[in-house]
């Protein structure tokens, strides 16, 4: 938003907002500690940061070696992650494509053929799968957000991913920017994990509680989010030529060190830092912003991720 | 979501959603009328519609003929609005270039030399501009959404543009997807229109009442949202020829027919069948959607165009 060669001096303003936020903003004296999220994230201790579960974790290759690092979330879709785990250990991904993208909603991929007696087996995964759109909230450990939401009674995250739910019973994965499901079709159980998408656009959270999120884009959701759209209804791709193939799909924990998820470690979302991220990200202090929103939406929470130091 | 193959077998679920939603969904008889949002757009009156403001929409133009209309809101930030149309008549933004995409968040275009010796002269357009964050409430027809928000008390639509307000005096433009903003540097007054922004990603809400917003995309946000995002900090490109040439921009009244804006015209936001798809969406009665969400986000309503009948 700032100028383009203005940028080094805005930076310069952010790495100084601890010195900026006192008297510019009239305050008696200035907050001791780091208060924006760079300054957060490099006062965080170790404890704050895991590694990615690397069993459970998803290296989606495109040509040119873009890489999407996704992370399942067993808790909430044991049979869907399960069944997508079966699907990439036999192969089932690799030489597929991306079928859809629909500006401001999602990207999608699977077999082009699906249908059609050309389709790739699915089998020996299981070809339909019982609906897991919500899982019960006892025993999720939930770190709530309590600036409130549109859509759900209570929003927070758990483990890295973020969640909504009723507030007494049941618990469900948000759809938020990034957010990786299982494609269905009208039938409550038509979705066996061979057709996934990624949310790309403001969180359609009217799919929550209608569709299995499986879990989330850690790292590399700018390649599918800047993929040529499809043009026929949709945002389905109208030519095989328009789609993008896919190399391969690869658990991390078969590649050598984990591939690209051996190599980096995310923020806890139940860590003293994660807690004073958000609050960062609520009441900004910054030196550019003026009026502070003091609230944020789940979605607008940041998910960082870092090297493994 | 739905099977690529799968997908006219949902649509045909979709059109037959009248006859689908009563038994269906268990309800003693089903309500009549149009359910879907294409029922309802089919069914709507003329006069629901009306043709953009030539006078206040801006074409700009990407290689290979990559279009983008954008209609103005000068209700909210005339001054800025009017700075903007004065560089669009100096021909401004004509071979400059689009400077930075950072994924989920913003596209942003302007003059690669900004600050350099050899940058464009803005003048006689102004070269600091008051800021226009806000505007009074009173005097604007404000169609209310009732479904709540996290970010202010109210929100809702005039004329075509998704609104906020704290309900008692001041209203602001939202920063929704698709919204089109006035880069500034720190200072309050930094901002001449001569960099603009869209919104390519979930709603950045924390930037309302901080930076003037001047109008929305109305056509061809895919063409902002579909580029390669930038490497360096907050989405720059880091090299020139990463970066997009704008071939022109255009206002639409100076074009021949308006050009692609003169063809195309916008459900109004105050008509009784934006109110029918606002329901549409909040309750969904589409075959599909097996719980319905009840609620609707300001960002998640539609804003649909037609070509002109």
């Amino acid at each position: 938003l700032d100028g383009s060669l203005l940028m080094k001096r805005i930076l310069a303003c952010i790495a100084a907002a601890a010195v900026l936020s006192g008297p510019a903003f009239g305050k008696d004296k200035p907050s001791p500690g780091p208060k924006t999220p760079t300054e957060i994230l490099a006062a965080s201790p170790a404890e704050d940061w895991r590694p990615l579960d690397l069993s459970r974790t998803l290296i989606m290759t495109l040509p040119q070696n873009r890489q999407v690092v996704i992370e399942l979330a067993p808790a909430f879709a044991p049979k869907a992650t399960d069944n997508v785990l079966a699907l990439v250990r036999q192969g089932y991904f690799d030489g597929l494509a991306i079928l859809r993208v629909q500006d401001n909603y999602v990207t999608q991929w699977g077999d082009p053929n699906a249908g059609e007696p050309t389709a790739r087996l699915i089998a020996p995964a299981a070809r339909t799968l019982p609906p897991e759109w919500t899982r019960p909230l006892k025993g999720l450990p939930f770190t709530e957000l309590k600036d409130g939401d549109v859509y759900a009674k209570k929003v927070g995250w758990v483990d890295g991913m973020p969640v909504a739910s009723d507030g007494k019973q049941e618990a469900w994965l948000a759809h938020c920017y990034g957010m990786v499901g299982v494609g269905r079709d009208v039938a409550d159980d038509s979705g066996p994990g061979s057709e996934l998408y990624a949310v790309i656009g403001h969180s359609p959270r009217h799919l929550d509680r209608n569709i299995a999120l499986i879990g989330r884009v850690v790292k590399g959701i700018e390649h599918l989010a800047s993929l040529p759209r499809g043009t026929g209804p949709l945002g389905f791709y109208e030519k095989p030529e328009q789609m993008t193939p896919i190399v391969s799909v690869r658990i991390a924990g078969q590649l050598k060190g984990g591939g690209p998820a051996g190599v980096i470690e995310m923020l806890r979302t139940d860590s003293p830092t994660f807690a004073r991220l958000v609050e960062s990200r609520r009441n900004r202090d910054d030196g550019w912003t003026k009026v502070k929103a003091g609230k944020i939406e789940v979605c607008n929470g940041l998910l960082p991720i870092r090297p493994k130091l």
